[in-house]
């Protein structure tokens, strides 16, 4: 099944309709940029990690964000703990490997989450090629690679972990065990502010909750964000005017 | 007393023309939305949350924000401090209650606080409600309930906590003890923009730092920010464009 | 040497051609901000604490920037590791005394970091003030004094430490042991805006990770911080609106 623009746009209108609750845990930078497009695409973000309570968030939640950005062992503990949760009520869980293979902290981390079960994961190529290739290095958190580099690691991933890969990039990929979906377009300001691929795995999430085909999930998310970044070009000066413009495009496309 | 027009702008000028420093043990989400807020309206924000600091830094403030977003069991300890700190002191507390019976960690969290004596609770319904009533379960951080459901709950915390509760919604409502005032306005792009209610918290402490009327404090900052929104709707395309508007507005309301 | 403008665009020039790696271990109210600025010049940022990840990190890094804005004793002890591993490999580490002064604890942190080698350190004058006469007290995290009262004790840290000491303010200071320089220029707008002078540091960083001076490097930094500032005050109606076209104007100075 190829996603159409029909089915895209369902999937989005569906998660502006229904306003589910997306929980994340997430990391100290997006946090309030994952609120804000969560909150223009319609849905209704939460960031918690206090351990006491995540049981009882994740139950009212419609799925779950692990996003190890800025992580720690404290937080390791939570995202594990919601994890087990999110998995145990089978809802939705999107991982968001920051900076796996920077650091061999954030691989085995990243690797530890996957192994316990995700429905999605969404990285630039450094990332995901680092999850399937321990020795590939990443610089930071941005990606020395090309999207188109990182599609063998993102096949054998989806195999490997039965799940759904989004490689984000010039060109995003998205790979579930069988098929290879392409994204096009997309603005390259898109890399000039923080937390905007973060926030897609965000979009991610809150498209599973209404959609049960990950990759017609990850496709209406991905094209909302890469359509929403070229209306913002046009009326943006620089990264500053782009990122409200950007709010603006998603909160046009999904809610209006 | 009812707040008028001539006493709202008196209080918001004050504010503008002392810059008192106001004290945030707040979430995660909203530290930078609600220092960029009080900036806009003249106050001087500071974050911290260190128990070796707290005492030195709430002497030189002039007033408490207390907000439980993203709270955890150390950052608990922080908050019981920093309110002993300002009440020891005589200087106003603003608790903002946010997610109130979500969870029960966050519940009883905001219990305990409200007991241990606050100047004013700012929550929407649902988080009101749930102070009130253990039994009611919010959804996340935003209300299910209208502001006009909660005013029974308010008034009741209102008299047995001897505080100012401030329910926020399409109606605002200022209660203390003996009386209740309506905020009315304010643009439904307010609830598309995360750290609104956050800001409007801190809002509120700042006004308690130059009026002693707890009322008159909290309907000034309600009203500052309801007009305000209605200021920058005039110029937004969508939620991305309506927060730079609405610091404009809040500054210059308050500043210029 | 007196960095002309031809120095001074060069190194900005060299920075977005690079596109170095900075290291931030800093406050959680301007991470996203400084996050924002480092990319807007060029510059690719990292926010990590993790003591597990440290030394890998800061050896793919060009430069580590320390800012005490939200400092507990866990981000202490990273604080710690993350200078010892870059000054280990000689990288330059740029110092953020926010609020020195307001507390011993921030005060004696800061010493203790100054005290172990820095590159360079920036604050406001009452920070620099107090890194010099433990006496001086800030309010909160702005400044009470003029820029030029902290230039003695400016220079009296620059000789003691044997680094570069950057005063913000109406007018900036760089000096160093033997010189001091000023930057003019500006737009007020700046203190009304979070995160402002913790995105400089970063900014400064960034440079030294390309120009050896720290003398340059800093005023290179300073100048394109007050002339960004200055194209955007021309487009902007408040500080919401001043945000992003600073981030605009940086963008425009530094990559395009």
């Amino acid at each position: 099944m190829t996603p159409t623009s029909a089915m895209i746009d369902r999937t989005l209108h569906t998660v502006s309709q229904q306003s589910p609750l997306i929980h994340n845990v997430t990391n100290m930078v997006v946090m309030q940029t994952t609120a804000n497009v969560l909150l223009a695409m319609g849905a209704s973000p939460i960031m918690a990690h206090a351990i006491q309570e995540l049981e009882e968030l994740i139950s009212l939640s419609g799925a779950l964000v692990i996003n190890i950005g800025t992580l720690d062992d404290a937080w390791i503990d939570s995202m594990y703990v919601a994890q087990r949760q999110a998995s145990s009520l089978k809802k939705p869980v999107v991982l968001d490997p920051v900076g796996a293979g920077a650091s061999q902290y954030r691989t085995s981390t990243a690797l530890q989450l996957l192994q316990s079960g995700v429905t999605v994961v969404r990285g630039n190529a450094g990332e995901i090629m680092a999850l399937a290739h321990a020795s590939i290095q990443s610089k930071g958190v941005d990606s020395l690679y090309g999207s188109e580099q990182a599609l063998e690691a993102a096949q054998q991933l989806a195999q490997q972990y039965d799940c759904c890969v989004v490689i984000s990039g010039v060109k995003d990929y998205v790979c579930d065990k069988d098929t290879v979906h392409v994204v096009e377009g997309g603005d390259p300001l898109l890399t000039r502010v923080t937390g905007m691929g973060c926030s897609t795995s965000a979009m991610v999430a809150a498209c599973c909750t209404v959609e049960s085909s990950t990759v017609l999930a990850s496709v209406s998310a991905m094209t909302c964000m890469a359509h929403a970044s070229e209306r913002a070009r046009l009326q943006a000066s620089g990264p500053g005017s782009f990122y409200p413009a950007l709010l603006d495009a998603i909160y046009e496309r999904c809610c209006v």
